[in-house]
């Protein structure tokens, strides 16, 4: 594999799109050569655009157009675009040859049949489904290797099947019982529409439990869990938060009879060896120090954490990450990265 | 007077309706009859529109319509509704004989011409802003008694004129000398619109000034210190913070040769004595506490405090206000109070 | 009974002690007559400790002193003080024959034994944990009625009581089944101490679990929920939220076979019949409004809604409350006025 | 000059230190040696102090010690130390013949006859006031190349005096006119001590401004301007903001009668040529974006704009930054940069 790439971002104006051309514009092997808005946008300096971004990078923002991509041979193309949008922009972007990654949920889910209750739309490409990687790095390393569509995962599911998954396969979670989630997010989870929901006055000083029971990221939970078919319920409930990146999940599970918050830990001490961005809280007594949004935020770390009632069995995993990075763009650059062969932390730490 | 009087508030959907219902709602001598949003709105619960007001009120909020207010027949319409709506509307509401109090601008620029500059449309009917009495009620009890329509002031003019009136008509300003008036108000102040202004994202941990020497309160608090045709600059800088409610204004004024802390004061002293909802800020030394948002939010009271630096006699002035309750809601009441002979502060503190 | 009474409040430089004071300013049948910090403040006006209260009191707060509240003669003392400073004052504050509501835990729990661990110090007065009414008002009006020593509830426990014990005594609930209550409260909660966890930029853009297993609130719910000595496990996380004031907990339980959100939601209306101070969300579909936070900041109301799950008989159960108000000063309010024969609603709404 | 550096940090616990640190672990060409607390601290790693560093170094922070440090032999020496303990502790460091960064105050004024009023204690050692190089870094390039002492600005002081001194020095502001600069600032310039200025409800939802006439950025500031001596008078407020980071100062000049903003932003452009921390906001009509503080929040830039009434020549200055980069750490890292000759950018974008 070559030792440089060159990438373009799709939906460059959102949250994300942002962040990751943050990130791209430091990467010392990808070089950022296109950023593209929706389609009936007006070419914008991505300066005027994100005033952050000033001072850092003089590359407009274009309207979108897969012919424009096409012309400027991206090895990656970057869509942090809205799920129907991504959907249908990705199969002519494929055939450039490029290596996708979406930041969306159009690729995440496996049975296209969930796509009209839980996206609002038919999903016409069963076919990509199925080759589309799912791309939670820490489990997906020899799968993203050369992958050519790479589904980034959601932001609430990181923060969830992080520190759930090998907690199952080691066999350490009690059966039939209950996964709960209970999950809060910052502001930037609802993107960057002016909506009530996003409204400062409504949000500030306030905080609310939303989409119960319905919300997308419940089945690509299920689905990363490997719980669809089973009997165990997983029940996820977000919630908003009045801050603007960061989310942090709490998850009850019970344990095995006998395991201990040792056992848990060092599962996770063995299934995170050499993952440089899963940082395992594993102080003891007064020095228990558990994931806060605080340290998480502004990161490319998922910080998972756990206390344990060992008389009853009852677990509590905290985890944290922060919704933009190990949630969208960092996570993305991560499996880019992995992608391509290069180190999984370039441009990252 | 009647000792009993009976309104209706159009613009019940927005933050100063919702507020001023919430007051009425615990008056003890009006009697809230019926609630208005737009032309076009449908009919809907005023508890189903703010979830605050379950269990307080049963009251539908309807389509606005002047034959159905008029067939109400209150004795007060208050109007929380936008500046061009309260133009049109005010005409009709006067001739039901109710007294009308319009919480917008549409009524407190004595000077027709500045409407499209600063208002964006053409005042039809200066004959109602020669009428209407600007009611910032510490200085106009007199017009105000049995008055028939009440321009009730901005926010921000109110938290500039209450400490400056009393200073300037005691002759204490140095002349030729301009008045900076650096505010800063919560997002409230916006209004409930969603927009990319009043998005969580943008305004949370952040800070910014907007309309620089353009804003609309600026001819208003010309008009108010009396200054319209002077030499005298007043410059008006508004600011956003990331907080919902509450104005806090730094004024800059230089002080005639030899007037004292002291003087300010006192001057304040007697311009308020008996003015139920101005409070004067006047410890010394290590106990100079000044005015600050905190103690003034959720509260009818303007505060209002001085430092002074006696060797040059510059003077900063801080006052501090709710801006949906002395900056609207409360001020409506306490006018409307005034206007029909209660005591200004029923239903109130 | 008499029509009126005299009330005393210690603990009056808290937040708790603040909110009551507020309350009992505008109080049409009790009259405040004394504030009280600890025993070694200095006296100083109430208006210059909140400068909130400033123009509506010119009483001091005075340095605590069990004599001179003797002499004062009051009716009602009110205790919002720390938990081991009313567990020694209030026996010589009973013996005046005053009835003493205590807004912290000194008295809530019967069982003397959980003090050691909960507490950090040994219960001398089991006698008077026994006599204590646990003042859960709704559930609690006939033992309030000219009780003497009244416990005023935790506010998290308040949270979670409400909405669970009439679902628990309507035998809605699976047995056997964990109940897993995950709250989250504003920075007042962790009172006015100056400390890290309450440090501004700590708060600000985080979020936190805390005291996980431990929180002395847990037996004061797994007591109010009559599960002491059953399997049932009653699981609390308590978290802290970036706000000042408000409550919201999530409470995931099970419910038995075929019961509905209807059976749910009767099951409360019939629970709350006349009960001023519980608002039950019953709206369907999409208007299914749940309790936030901000409906019920700064109101003395505690909200309740749910959603359920029928195909698997999993309930969320969402209560939303102010900290402050339903949570401490409106709640120890309504339980001085049921004690004195008053309205439970006087001073309150 | 060599192309690599040692650093220590002193003051590693507080905000300022935090940061410094976490660029340091970035930086390629400065290696981070060792970290120091108060003398009195506990050995306790970095990481623990700092959850947000974990991961990202393994190093202890040890009580301070200057003849550890010695011993360390290092390049750099940074102080994120209280003043008085900078006062006392840079003597004994200089003799190692590293250069000392101070990020206290105790070495930014020339005159020590200032200190006891504005910082409590009497200078001790005027010799080094006059030898210490002022670190605005676009000011002083060539006397910082090889400095042994250079005392980082203030936060305030960097975010008036950036935009300011390129206008005095080309003589565009009016003779005689009060410079009066009303600023903002997020709570970590507050430090980390747990107050009730730093508790989250006092701050949260708030607004004030402290210190009026009284801060110790005042001399700073006017030192800076050079307006020591002379008759123009300049005010300067600071406010508290409740965000964390970030620092907005509004800035009312007169300009001299004919001067344009055009003429402003000519003498920025060519006064901060090559200067890559400084970011012009250049806009005409509806495209005159200005500063606020989201867009310098989490940078090392400073942002500068200006809107002018070119009938009157009142000119309004906004500028913004991060307090704790280029009002702290990112500055002195920028003045480290110089000092060892490395490109002022390394490590810092």
């Amino acid at each position: 594999m070559s030792s440089r790439a060159r990438a373009v971002v799709a939906g460059a104006t959102g949250y994300s799109g942002r962040d990751l051309i943050r990130l791209l514009l430091d990467h010392p092997r990808i070089e950022l050569i296109g950023a593209f808005a929706s389609r009936s946008a007006e070419t914008t300096p991505l300066a005027a655009l994100h005033p952050q971004l000033m001072g850092l990078t003089r590359l407009d923002c274009q309207p979108f157009d897969d012919g424009v991509i096409a012309k400027l041979d991206p090895d990656l193309v970057f869509l942090a675009t809205p799920n129907e949008f991504s959907h249908e922009a990705a199969p002519a972007l494929l055939e450039t040859g490029a290596t996708v990654v979406d930041l969306s949920g159009a690729f995440r889910l496996r049975d296209a049949a969930l796509y009209p209750k839980f996206y609002g739309f038919e999903h016409t490409r069963p076919d990509l489904l199925e080759k589309a990687v799912y791309g939670l790095t820490e489990f997906a390393r020899e799968e993203l290797r050369g992958a050519k569509l790479i589904a980034n995962p959601g932001c609430y599911p990181t923060s969830i099947l992080a520190p759930m998954i090998p907690l199952l396969r080691a066999g350490l979670v009690a059966d039939n019982q209950p996964i709960i989630c209970d999950s809060k997010s910052g502001v930037t989870g609802a993107g960057k529409a002016s909506t009530a929901t996003t409204h400062f006055v409504e949000v500030s000083e306030s905080f609310k439990a939303y989409n119960i029971f319905k919300h997308r990221h419940a089945p690509e939970i299920a689905q990363g869990l490997g719980v669809v078919n089973e009997s165990r319920a997983v029940i996820f409930t977000p919630h908003l938060l009045p801050i603007n990146r960061g989310i942090l999940s709490t998850i009850y599970v019970k344990l095995k009879d006998g395991v201990t918050r040792r056992d848990v830990l060092n599962t996770w001490r063995s299934a995170f060896e050499g993952a440089p961005f899963i940082r395992v809280f594993s102080g003891r007594g007064s020095e228990s120090q558990m994931p806060e949004i605080k340290f998480a935020a502004n990161t490319p770390f998922c910080d998972i954490g756990c206390a344990v009632d060992e008389t009853t069995g009852q677990a509590i995993i905290i985890s944290a990450l922060d919704n933009l990075l190990k949630g969208a763009a960092s996570q993305a650059l991560q499996n880019a990265n992995v992608a391509l062969g290069f180190d999984e932390r370039e441009g990252i730490s």
